[in-house]
């Protein structure tokens, strides 16, 4: 790794976003697995996963008991939370980092959770009001920040003030997220350019989906606005709610080695991702793989992959 | 379509670059019916074989078969020529744009085709000349643009010196080739910006592989740089030589639902695209499909099809 370079922040959320969307239901102990792969290949941070309903979304079950036997390091842990009550359950088993979802569309809040946006709203300033004095960090996710599969093209007006309320109620940052994976490179650029100057890119990550094919385009976009923080998901964990058979989040690996070419610094390390990839592969039975992912184990194989960088021979 | 749309070309090579890298020999009347399906799915120019030694590239045998029963219409076919001889066998069969092809790193070259790049230069010189006489357009492939496998990056000065001696001998448009799929978004801005700037975008192409996951990222950089004419493969069909199991060309349909996406005008079909992927699929025996052709194949059920445009139900 080049110590002079610019440093990026992966947030891997797999074993959230990308367990949520597979057909086979991982034991807690399967999933604690899969996490300490991602902590052992450097991932920073990883999303562990979601104090949900058990009915509503089974793959999340026993999330306190993957809370429980999470390994002791650097990495920051980070549970989904939908409410109050999820709130308390993650504190319960001392998460640093709860993260909140408000989408930018009215239909979809009322859909998904049976509340307007201002509702949603009005639970999460009291959540974050909460979490600050408690000492927790809370992450506010802007879901459907460019478009939702009921309301279309959303505009960047409203997720610019719910991305400003919710950084004044506390959060520490906004994730701006194209939950349904709808979103191409040039609109990315243009919400990412805005956001960036109005809160600044240390309070930013973005979050794509690879549906359309535009995952890898979509972080460059971001990239070139200024964004340094992303979510993505081992091997391209996952899928969309919205689309059967589409693919899932932009995939770790192919994010990793994006921006190592970029020149970024991610700390993390490809070979590792790739042993990560294969046991995502054994768990879940899925034939999970980054576009990248064949490309990299022959450098793996060629012994080129070095940390976050591929080297020639 | 968006009649005040900015018109953007897409050139199909996968009868070419895609089937050369298939296991699966096909018969040129197998190559002729994927030829056809790609004109009903409106692709304006498709590269529909290659006059090469069919003992050093077996999938392109019968060149002049395919091109002697090629369709009728308004699409522009051309066909790759390596040398004098290559180009007299096209001439023969009546092709009216041949694509030559010269590598920007002279161990390529050396390796390919046994010549330095100015003894290189020198036979596409000759061609090009012999063509102007003749009424063929001629378009020059700089391969490696970005970084060749035995050299590694290839200096942009390089590129834009062969690309400014081919367009003056001649050649109608330069097409920027990341042979290898080595190309990330960054240094492809770059090139293409120098480019544009240099040669105009009327005369350049840019042609990329997704062997690192980076095709569609690659193909929204060339954008943001004024690139308005791309080389793609139905299905993403290909693979790279240096590269085992590396995914292929950028997938035509991947790259049709971007430009659309991104508010300009292809002209193609992306119901005729999917129709073209079965094919592809059927004829080869291999599983291709770009990234995006689960979620069109959803779309095209939902009847959300339109052209080249994906629109709400």
């Amino acid at each position: 790794m080049n110590s002079s370079a610019e440093r990026v922040t992966v947030n891997e959320v797999g074993p959230r976003d990308g367990l949520q969307n597979q057909d086979r239901l991982l034991s807690p102990a399967d999933r604690v697995r899969l996490i300490n792969s991602l902590c052992a290949a450097g991932l920073p941070s990883v999303e562990v996963g979601a104090f949900v309903s058990p009915r509503a979304v089974p793959a999340m079950a026993g999330t306190d008991e993957v809370c429980k036997a999470l390994p002791m390091g650097d990495t920051d842990f980070s549970v989904l939370i939908p409410n109050r009550r999820g709130y308390e359950l993650a504190c319960d088993t001392g998460c640093d980092t709860v993260n909140l979802v408000v989408a930018a569309s009215n239909t979809l809040n009322e859909k998904n959770i049976r509340m307007s946006t201002a509702d949603a709203m009005a639970v999460s300033r009291e959540v974050i009001a909460l979490a600050q004095d408690e000492g927790v960090r809370v992450q506010a996710y802007v879901a459907t920040a460019w478009a939702c599969p009921f309301e279309g093209v959303v505009p960047m007006s409203e997720v610019l003030r719910l991305s400003a309320e919710l950084l004044e109620a506390g959060a520490e940052t906004i994730v701006l997220a194209d939950t349904i994976g709808a979103a191409a490179p040039g609109a990315v650029r243009a919400l990412c350019e805005q956001a960036v100057a109005d809160f600044g890119s240390e309070r930013l990550v973005c979050h794509f989906h690879d549906t359309r094919a535009f995952g890898v385009a979509n972080v460059y976009a971001a990239l070139e606005a200024g964004i340094r923080r992303f979510d993505a998901s081992i091997g391209g964990l996952g899928g969309c709610p919205f689309a059967p058979g589409a693919s899932g989040n932009v995939a770790t690996e192919d994010v990793v080695l994006l921006l190592g070419q970029e020149g970024f610094a991610t700390g993390i390390d490809l070979a590792g991702l790739l042993d990560s990839v294969e046991l995502a592969r054994e768990l879940t039975g899925a034939c999970v793989g980054g576009r990248a992912y064949n490309w990299l184990k022959l450098q793996a194989e060629k012994g080129r992959l070095q940390g976050d960088r591929v080297v020639s021979a």
